[in-house]
């Protein structure tokens, strides 16, 4: 049967989900979009695939997933009905129609992740569910130092969940910076790299703050990265402050303004 | 018996409250703070006065309340004990001991409200609840001229919910001014008067989004306020892009930039 493969980008509040992908105990944003396609094609259940999930509480500005519709609707129509059958959480914002080779997670050249720490003494109510609240020292200039340290190929098995399998955990960070908002009293994590490990950015970001605190040396993070072992490094951050920001699916896009080889194999 | 009067300014996200003011029908932020003050008296009750009340999904980013306390806590204790005894829902950023003439509602010389409106075609997640999604055209200048008409004292009958009694509908407006925030695809309305009856900001907004759409014409605005008749002005806009934004206590403050008389009395 013929069908058109859709690449569809969107962004979502990921705080009443328990995650991106369809598990039992749970409303996930995968089964909300499923559900919207078994509407649309009247019970025809089309499965879709994703650049990466994400865990309950993490938001995405752009997530991208793909499916293949047995029929060939203009993109702007399919993103109307797809936004019209999800509710206000999920926001469908970009449609195309590309060519079958291609797969939102197995094209992927690279990954765009940000982490929001809201630094205010008190907790802005409006951003309980979308920054985590940190009020306690932040040196920067300990922060740039560490930051430096994980830019490059490393082998990151001490910012991987202990739990997530034996997979290879090699993988090239293009950027890592971090940026202070003064206007909302925030500091912003930036982390970019051709791919990421489970809680990765979450546990850069546990041990990047312990440093901005005083409580590790700036220098431990070379320490940890060398140990290979995830008990070296600090905590894994809260979920609610992590953004998917992008997903690369072309390498000079994804490599841009780093010293990286434009030519290396995605890994 | 002694007592002290604190005077507390917090934030609040609106979203999971029936409005400010105690009722019947579901939790609000005065319950939720006087529940804090029992507890911190051991069981003696403590009534709150507010500086204005505020509905149901209606938000903070200053609200003022004072109460009577037995005790004379130092004003950082009573902030972090109320913090803490309060959700993430409700932060409180400044307590002062006031003299007991000091009233939050009485005491007032005029308040600021703002109104968010999102006006990209999606709307953005995180926004639902902060700003009215409207992805319609806006013609700002339309909007200037229609916001000039309101500035000034006028009775504001036609901007006045039609259930809310009788008394005098007569209002001084400093300032009404629209802004665009063209990176986050939002036009931020902000009035600032000596007070403001029921659902008037909101009622405001109503009528100003069918004149930027071109559904009414600007000058609709002097028209709508002469006939003093709820009936001729728009909807009442949806409570969650409503922000109560200060409280002036200083009739100088309140009607900064503006050309009224700074001796004039408050009404």
């Amino acid at each position: 049967m013929t069908s058109y493969r859709y690449k569809v980008t969107l962004q979502y509040d990921g705080s009443q989900f328990v995650g991106f992908q369809i598990q039992p105990n749970g409303r996930t944003v995968q089964e909300d979009i499923e559900k919207a396609l078994k509407i649309m094609t009247k019970g025809e259940e089309i499965k879709l695939r994703s650049a990466g999930r994400t865990d309950s509480g993490v938001h995405a500005k752009a997530q991208v997933i793909h499916f293949d519709y047995p029929v060939h609707l203009p993109p702007e129509n399919m993103k109307r009905a797809l936004n019209s059958l999800t509710t206000d959480e999920i926001a469908i914002y970009q449609v195309e129609v590309v060519d079958e080779s291609f797969h939102a997670q197995y094209s992927s050249a690279g990954k765009k992740y940000q982490y929001r720490v809201d630094i205010n003494e008190v907790m802005t109510p409006f951003k309980r569910l979308y920054a985590l609240h940190h009020p306690y020292r932040i040196d920067m200039e300990a922060l740039e130092e560490a930051l430096a340290v994980i830019v490059g190929k490393h082998d990151f098995t001490s910012f991987c969940a202990s739990n997530s399998g034996k997979e290879d955990k090699v993988r090239t960070v293009y950027e890592a910076k971090v940026e202070r908002d003064e206007l909302n009293g925030e500091i912003i994590f930036t982390f970019r790299g051709n791919g990421f490990l489970y809680n990765m950015v979450r546990i850069f970001v546990g041990t990047l703050l312990q440093i901005a605190n005083g409580l590790r040396p700036a220098d431990d993070m070379k320490r940890i990265l060398e140990a290979k072992d995830r008990n070296q490094a600090g905590p894994t951050a809260a979920a609610h402050g992590l953004y998917m920001m992008q997903t690369y699916y072309d390498k000079r896009e994804a490599t841009k303004g780093t010293i990286f080889e434009q030519t290396e194999d995605a890994e």
